[in-house]
């Protein structure tokens, strides 16, 4: 395993730490800082020829300083005879922007893989993709890694499991992941539903599905600004839920969401380290980190030593 | 419009003569035949140098013949220098390949696209698309076309709208796509949740929502085999549904599909017909068509004068 | 050689059964299958990621089928890393099409070759490719593996050599196939020219060069109707030739062909397995098979422990 | 002219205004912005099917966050069905990391220029690259604008021309711009030598070339830090010079620049509009700007009208 | 009409004029000179923005030079923004190199075809090009051009026609090319076939077919050295031949080949002017120049008008 | 190491010999010569099938048969399956026109490069590359390896250091070749600024700095014609300069070069053997040459054992 290279970003610096630790090599040593103008500056310090390197670089905010990054120590790797480039993404931003929403918008999550493989990366690693689909984007090697495994695990060993449980997809577009989740701790799904009958008028919030004296789990891929969790927390209280929780891999937690979860009705979330919690998530004791380094690491080792990544999910 | 050509394959001529009798143009001049080992033989007997060009072939069964022939009239229209080749593809076959279902898997319909652009295609056009995504599966021009409008308001049309109907998902992935048919007759949502336990045990199918006294009508981008269909329409009768309908882009209609419709307590089927029906489904009385030529005519029109084709579904 | 991998299409197990033995491999388990569709299901049952995998697909008819199964298994490959992707394709189909035959007519030939490389082929390997230059249309690997030099000397053990035979092209195109094997029977060549004096007018068989008192044998690289062929038997025992026997790698066999030759004055028809012999052409008794598997696995060998593969045919 | 189209990202709309004004059209109707996790948002309001696109979008600081606004609209304006699109980049950044300049460093202005492909540009348009070579990094088109000829201009307008200047370069690299410029105004040119006898050893500044009692004119391509710039004007001074002024195109002025500047004993500094001079540096009185706006714009309505645009320079 | 611009290389002037006149155009004001150290300059003299591009450069010896000489101006063109650049290249040079003759060998023609597209070319146009596959190397236009409807009118008007002609290939490769002809002028046809024993051994000549009494037309798409033709005219006046003639799309004539056929017992050679006559070859008084010249400049008016070029040989 | 293969072109042989043998292989067989009408003919005389590859041609007048040998033994190595392919190119010839230096020239430097990937070359290899940014042509791998560290150290030995000597440039876009040399000999720098008033006026000739009492040593990268050099030495010896020498990496020497040089005052030109020294130049006994072949070596050696290539520069 000597021509193993593990680089990180600057994104998520604890979170390269624990996958190379568990890879079992040292952290590649390599330098992102700014020129005084902002631009990015990548040195890399030792010799990468011919090695195959894998750069962890989680696109969380500053997303666009975060791809930047990634984009320019892409090339230089490309440059200096690396054998072969994995970009390690355990949280892939713009992945929400991966159909066209509006007449004559991006496909954002194309154009970034798209960006990716251009800037020089062989493949890619990512965590709970937003969708399946986005693995056929590109044409090179895109692994999905997954997280509710570790997740539904953890809940099983904290929690329990079966029918005294409801999971709840707060949305139309999650009914899937909320069924693989259900499926592993054995409990019914239920679906918030929300619509507007025109512009101006008052969104109605209907709950699909039966959570009356039951503990509620609100799943989600990520949790941004955390408006539709709050707002599917209520409507779950308000329709008979005796307790409400939520499990989601990316704490993103934009703007007010830390302030929305905190005020909410929500006992617990449970998030994973893809990207690094807040110091302001961390004071406010309703979040638990399960983390995926584990995982991160595993796949790595079994790319490098020609092992089956599938049989890691069997 | 004089450098407009379209033309068609052998799958759906029917179809292709009205988006041209649509369009106002005379379909062009062109032959697909076999040779004695069954190769595809194109025969083009007018120049199209220059031309802007429509292929009109649904990839429905024989769907591998299909594309070949598609594949092939690509290459021939790309040699004969035409102007811009525009593969139109009512039906997408492959299209629910569109992630990996298992370990070494291909993604069919991300490598069928990257056929079609190798063979010379410059746009692919296609109507309700199984996901969103796959538009991001090209970087060349992909324009999703949308039968739900016209099918939705051909149901109100004949059936009225609102509460006492329930729009039915008839699996956990189809939720987007009921919600868009419910917002437009002003209804409800509910949900077929079938699971195994484990394998070798029954499978359990649990509806999520409530139907007890209302029409209900399953919606569905396509019906293959009909046995998710089937299992749906009994599963509504038995939680105290009045009546059930459904309504589906593409009528596939494999194997059992036709016997399993006439046989179950569905009363009415709506499909488009960008698959022609075959004719047991017309003999069976439960089927009723709703053209998308006009979508499909106006489409190619407006590409070819540069007009807005997303302000068609505005 | 561990990480050689060799697996097998639907359209000649027998032939890649035969390959793998020579080679000293196990076939590679896969599956292909069919959904209710029609759309090709491929299922690869071991991994092979960091593996030179070798697919075995006669493109015999079904032909369409045929490469869709491999674009599928390609693509499913490369998706699960395989180091490298050869498609062996013993028969080409849509050889023949290597050239414009008519004003916008496709090169199918060049097409398909395209295809396979987007669907993921790193290399080709074919055996008596229809002309030499579709080694030209790829600038991937395409290694041609010859049948001729493995046929003349079964013919040569049989019949023996020299100045009693003459070697026939059946048509103007084959001539220089027809020279490789008189060089090595030691014999003279006649030519088979065929012309019409116009439309609606009587085709003229003339037969250039002398047969009178000879054995006859007429070469071609495959068989498809056989009614070029057979009106070559006619010409060549009107013109006093004493016997006539043919030689052709690929026994195609389509429609009348097998009919045709049984009741034609031909003694024997000499082919390879390269395409699966018909049940009716064994019964007819014509025909003898010479297998090409040894020849194939030798070059699959060699490409995996990087030996020269011309030598073979020095 | 009517399929001309121009639209302006978020880093300077004064100059897009200006230049699309001088072009004799209005701005299209677009807006940037940011989701709440920081993600660029692109909306186009208006159809651009079939026309012909130029983005403005000087990629000065933020500039990771202009190109990746870039990159966007490039990508939503493709999917459009755009005909011809542009990237006008007045001010390039990264554009100073043209070359490898430590082992295993990026090289940043190429990936960028392949980026900028990748995302669907066509043409790259740019003011006073800051190598000409630059052009040579893309096989399509990049269409180089020079500032130099109105600056002279501007100069000679304003100064006058002849013996009492000299031009002078602040680093070796930058000698042929200054000789462009002299010619111009027919002045002689001087160079600072910059130079370390080791590692940690002071570094001494070295004047090549006759400066006495002359009016120095220092020549850049950009101002960033104006550390090598003011060192260069106590050097300038030092060695005699009656003044000293400066003229350079892009004002990027980071950190510390206009402190710099305004503290050290350059008279004036002439820079254009490529990027928005800032307010601090408006208020320190030493800058004067000279628009390229009507060269940008005329550049733009020559290619709209196939003119030769390398004549603007004549 | 007016956007059609017609340059031509240095290898045929002569015939670029012609074309052009026969085009109704004047030639565009190009040049190509060497540098001092042998290195192709090349000079457009007049915008080309937005124009359809024809350069003519037969690519006869010096082949390097010519070939290094369109590279140059094709990159040229495209960096100017031509709009279409096609490559008319009479005489393709390489173009026997289309197969793998030895192991390790190169496909030149192909490369060269890739080198053409690399460097600019979108469309290639060439005459009687030496194999028909060649058009299937590219995937973009490939445009082939006939001189055999042009010579064998020519034959008919000057020699008449029937069955006191042969028609001889002058060996095994060319036996289409010769039935071609010979259906034109309604004659038989024989083959050259020349065969070496073994090493070391001295090469028999047979003749196949009857020439006896006979006026016979050796038919080859060009004439090298004219050694295998010099050797066929031997052969065919030993068997019998009353006459013998030579027809040759390009007449290379390298080395020997001049006084080879001035002492041969052929009695006129007809070439056409894709290559210039030498003087030798004109002082010889054995050859007579057809001009293909209105062929092609009639393919480029189509090419323009966007009419159909094939119909040109209908 | 043995997969390591190094083949010669035809340029120069003498070089090549030396680089292998300092790389401890032998020399590859190949063998390039030329057919009868000047196409190149490559034949590679043993196996080379997952071997890396490295082909060394300088490519020196005359510089276009010099490429296109190049051209073609690439796609000859790549059909023959090597598994990595290095154009090893000590002097790129073209690489002066490495921008546009009117309207309608083409970018002829970076248009080879993409030439030689086209044809094969997955990695490039050069000496003293005329500009930096030539490096950013190329997406794939360019390597430049360095002869100046070499020439100042051989200078060193034979001459010294320290403030006697002045670095003088000949123009004004060498400077900073000019300043690297100066740093390792401890000297100051001068620049020869040329003018032309304007057309018609006789070209005035400036000297920027101070040479007065000085050894002035003039450095370029290469020598062509050597008009520039001479001009430099008469301007330098005329302002007062006690002798003056040459340093340039590659002796091109076109035309009346030679002459120019034994006829000027420069006492000593000392260049490199990337380009063998023409007789007439050694017959003149004014220069001397300094071996890169150690350093063409050991980059070969680090490249095909994985250790890094710049830390030989260090």
């Amino acid at each position: 395993m000597e021509d193993l290279k593990i680089f990180s970003g600057n994104t998520n610096p604890e979170f390269a730490k624990k996958v190379a630790e568990h890879a079992g090599v040292e952290l590649g040593h390599c330098k992102f800082s700014r020129f005084a103008d902002g631009e990015v500056q990548v040195e890399i310090h030792e010799s990468v020829r011919g090695a195959n390197t894998f750069v962890l670089q989680s696109t969380c905010p500053p997303v666009n300083e975060s791809y930047m990054e990634l984009f320019m120590i892409l090339d230089a790797l490309r440059r200096a005879s690396a054998n072969e480039i994995s970009a390690v993404i355990p949280y892939y931003g713009y992945a929400r922007q991966d159909r066209k929403v509006a007449p004559r918008a991006p496909i954002s999550a194309k154009c970034i893989a798209d960006l990716l493989k251009t800037a020089g990366a062989n493949r890619l690693i990512s965590v709970d993709l937003h969708s399946a689909q986005i693995q056929g984007f590109v044409v090179f090697l895109m692994i999905r890694l997954f997280a509710i495994p570790t997740l539904a695990r953890h809940w099983r060993e904290k929690m329990g499991a079966g029918d005294e449980y409801v999971a709840v997809s707060p949305d139309a577009g999650g009914v899937e992941r909320v069924r693989a989740f259900a499926k592993r701790i054995g409990c019914s799904i239920a679906i918030i539903d929300k619509r507007r009958a025109g512009p101006g008028q008052i969104e109605s919030v209907n709950l699909v599905g039966d959570v009356r004296g039951k503990s509620a789990v609100i799943l989600d891929d990520m949790i941004d600004t955390a408006g539709t969790l709050t707002q599917a927390v209520d409507s779950l209280l308000k329709n008979g839920a005796k307790r409400v929780f939520a499990v989601a891999t990316h704490p993103v937690l934009s703007g007010p969401a830390i302030q929305r979860l905190s005020e909410s009705g929500v006992e617990k979330v449970w998030v994973t380290d893809t990207i690094p919690l807040r110091p302001e998530a961390v004071a406010s004791g309703k979040f638990e980190v399960v983390s995926v380094a584990p995982v991160v690491a595993e796949a790595i080792k079994r790319i490098n030593t020609h092992d089956s990544v599938s049989a890691l999910f069997d």
